[in-house]
């Protein structure tokens, strides 16, 4: 069962899955800012949500609805606010969000969940929100996915969608696909702001939470912008069934699935990091050769957050020294004298030392947008694989002057 | 035994303490970049050093030399190249380092330390070098601290120095001097840099070790600029007892004199965030009601190294909920209905949500260039300080462009 992407594809192109989107003026710009994701026919849903322990109200409430509740109708979204560190009036206004949702669909509050993003510790205007949703509802289309990916954007300046399709035997199709948003306060732990993912596959709650786990691991906790972590970073996969096809641990598309859930999460993750506020640049950094995954892992996340590595790629600087000296405070197992560094495929340290790249060079292997960076412990098997962006004049400007 | 501060005071203000400096063709400048510090009636020294795993050839050489030699007679430092990720050639240039020194000034190389910063991965030029510690030991004086200061500078806008003169009874005097450097790559865990301190007080090494460990806590290793931990902080502590005081642990002076040291430590470190790669802003961050101090220190350092806070500080914008949401990614244990944050002494959050706080009183806020955060989590009784600065255009500009 291999898995084809789908032109322009989104959340809608998901059989059984509209989205409606609308704007109620929680933005000033006029564009859309709040948007529902239908599943009329009810989905198993499982979610991932930031460990960060000022946990914004709506993540708090789609928690509970997911201890509670395994038949999820309706995800409402609206960007400009985050209803984060809102103390007991945030929880109301999250709790009337669904309410209003499930009367403007004729469903139960307990099938809604909601998300926000945007500025922390400003209340929801309920009145504005109230008509946003009623207009969502009215806008509901088969299609509305491309919209509604643009609905959630913040500070994103372009939306994050993706489908693909897989097919099984006898030509039966499963289709999976998501949006996404985030491009600043991005860094694991669940800091990937909002993810929506949805799939027509049959999928057990307990096998559907074991997918999008692991799937995470490697995608939205495999990135990282500012090293910042968010209060309402939620990730949502939905398993409507429409496809018929089951897929139990033990399916023999079981692996295959996966495999197509966790690219399209990797995919969304990487629109992220490329959108990454002020970013000029987008990097693959991939540790090997260390004594473990996790350590692997952390000395990747370790260069990807290093303000000073960060600026020497927006510099097209080919300062070597920040890689290692990043390296050398990640914790992680290592013998300075067997480091090996490439960039683009080409060596540039090797046991622990400089070789020579004279200017051109340097200067060709940074030039691209997208640089790879690869790094060999020479230590052990572990690896792991990070996506990071630079740090640039923009990065500044953005977050300076934000509340201005 | 109180103490004063010295006027202009530095390193020579110490009796038996001398220093000479002279421009060698490390920087392109043509500013100074090396100087020798010299006690020539030999110190007890005492020294901390990065945990970075790529410590720098000179860090390897000090922890050598202090391990196995309690009498050191000078230090010879240059900025303009780092000797860090320089292998065996690294190794045996810092060694001829100490030779040359040695040679210079007529005593044993074990009694020599060495220290560099600047750029990582260059081999030092040694000809060059040669020349700068002969023109150094020629220009030797006892008013030579200022210059040294100068010396040692990379990045740095401003030298870094002070002395404070402690009195006891019999109008016996005691002096503790001072030097440091640094502006980019620092953060905890002995990324300061470079910072030397002398004394004329009697003390055995146990008790030297003692006191600059601990002091260290709660200066260098309670700063952050950017984050990034160095491959050759190091910090020395050189007790050349001339003032024929005794500074035992059963001493009735013992304590003031910890705390002195540690006044002219923390005095160094504000020195290196106030010079700070950048910096418009010079802010402290103190964190109470932690359940230990460990936490505190650990919440009040996941602040000062976010981005997202340390822009909002740059562009005066009263954004909290990038302090809570650091508080809240720190790991520290919170209850989020229970954190108050103040600025400048005035309540901005209570109970963990925002107050009020118009547009006027928050540009009043934080308007002046020095700024106080004070956060009380009541949750206990652990408490740390740190002091930071914000993330500006020009860190960008700096570190962006450092090797054009």
């Amino acid at each position: 069962m291999a898995f084809k992407i789908i032109e322009d594809g989104n959340i809608t192109s998901v059989p059984g899955f509209a989205a409606g989107s609308a704007h109620c003026g929680l933005k000033n710009s006029g564009k859309p800012d709040i948007c529902i994701i239908y599943s009329p026919s009810g989905s198993v849903c499982s979610g991932v949500f930031t460990t960060n322990s000022f946990r914004a109200a709506p993540v708090i409430i789609d928690m509970e609805s997911l201890d509670n509740n395994n038949n999820i109708k309706a995800v409402t979204v609206n960007s400009g606010i985050a209803n984060a560190c809102t103390g007991g009036q945030g929880m109301k206004n999250g709790r009337h969000m669904q309410q209003i949702t499930a009367d403007a669909l004729g469903i139960d509050r307990g099938q809604v969940l909601v998300a926000s993003t945007g500025i922390i510790g400003k209340q929801l205007p309920m009145d504005k929100l109230e008509s946003g949703i009623k207009a969502s509802a009215s806008a509901m289309a088969d299609d509305g996915g491309d919209e509604a990916a643009r609905a959630i954007m913040t500070t994103d300046l372009a939306q994050k969608r993706i489908a693909v399709e897989l097919t099984a035997d006898k030509g039966r199709k499963v289709t999976i696909g998501g949006m996404a948003k985030g491009s600043g306060m991005i860094k694991p732990d669940m800091a990937t702001m909002l993810a929506f993912i949805g799939t027509d596959a049959k999928v057990e709650r307990d096998t559907l939470d074991r997918i999008l786990k692991q799937a995470n691991k490697t995608s939205f906790n495999s990135i990282s912008v500012d090293g910042c972590q968010s209060t309402n970073d939620s990730v949502f996969l939905m398993a409507n069934g429409l496809s018929g096809l089951n897929i139990g641990e033990e399916s023999i598309y079981y692996k295959e699935f996966a495999e197509a859930v966790t690219f399209v999460m990797q995919e969304l993750a990487k629109k992220i990091v490329m959108d990454g506020e002020g970013a000029t640049k987008f990097i693959e950094i991939s540790v090997s050769g260390a004594r473990d995954d996790a350590e692997a892992g952390r000395a990747a996340m370790t260069i990807a957050d290093s303000n000073l590595f960060k600026t020497a790629m927006f510099g097209q600087d080919l300062n070597w020294g920040r890689i290692n000296a990043a390296l050398g405070a990640s914790g992680c197992g290592l013998d300075p004298d067997k480091v090996d560094i490439s960039v683009g495929g080409r060596m540039i340290v090797k046991n622990g030392t400089g070789l020579d790249v004279d200017k051109k060079a340097a200067k060709e292997l940074l030039e691209p947008q997208n640089i790879k960076i690869s790094i060999d412990l020479r230590n052990g098997n572990g690896g792991w694989t990070v996506w990071t962006s630079d740090l640039s004049f923009d990065y500044i400007k953005i977050n300076a002057l934000y509340h201005n």
